[in-house]
């Protein structure tokens, strides 16, 4: 086992410029500024973006928010459970199907959504100005399309 | 509870326009193509960078490698001992520091990275391809390292 290591020409891609190795650096960083941020409040990206879209429009149903956010069920359940024990958002019974139930916020979720918007503000312009500016938030938005387009919801 | 939803105002931010989300939209689209690309092969996404690395410098030590990819040392460990259960690296005693190993890859090892990166081609190609081509792949990557300038390696 004393033999040394050939030299030997594997004709690797460069790290640095692989989309995916590049893209989760980037996510990794993005999610760590937002976990900061938000550690007071405890809130994680997934939470954010369930109480944003219940936010938008109350009465959604559980399954429409999972598939349009790509969280798997089981998950999603559990992130539901743990915002209605903190008494943000709450379940109803449907008007319609007395089964599926509807997500709304509570007078506290609301109060609550309002000052998570506000500390958002700060995440989002921090990164802009990583980015260099709005333009280049809006190029980097058009270019991860590019990758998305056509795709269904991922899962999580 | 029959309490119907007041109309509210949150100014709440587009979700298609948040840079963390479409990050992990974008990331999520690209490792699912990469591990379906490598199904066969039974490869990962952080089993690919690790052997990349190996056969580029064989010889490194586990901790240099585990930095460099912003890997826990715990799940660089549990990582290295799947590549080796599987005859394709090796840990050995260091010429110096007898306590710390350096990793190479086993002749079934470079054989395996041979394959690995000609599959890994026609993964990324179709990624460039999405994003409209190589240009196109260069400013993705410029924006994201731009997103990236000045931070330590991130764990994962």
């Amino acid at each position: 086992m004393t033999k040394t290591a050939k030299p030997a020409n594997f004709n690797l891609p460069e790290r640095e410029t692989i989309i995916g190795y590049k893209l989760r650096r980037a996510q990794l960083l993005v999610f760590q500024d937002f976990l900061h941020t938000f550690a007071r409040m405890k809130l994680r990206p997934a939470e954010f973006s369930v109480l944003a879209m219940i936010a938008r429009t109350p009465g959604l149903k559980q399954t429409e928010i999972a598939e349009a956010l790509g969280i798997k069920r089981a998950n999603f359940v559990a992130l539901m459970d743990g915002l209605e024990a903190r008494g943000l958002a709450d379940r109803r019974k449907g008007d319609i199907d007395r089964r599926s139930h509807s997500l709304h916020l509570t007078p506290e979720g609301e109060r609550f959504v309002r000052k998570m918007v506000a500390t958002w503000n700060e995440h989002e312009k921090r990164m802009i100005e990583r980015l260099g500016g709005p333009e280049d938030r809006d190029r980097l938005i058009e270019l991860l399309d590019r990758l998305l387009a056509g795709e269904p919801s991922a899962d999580e």
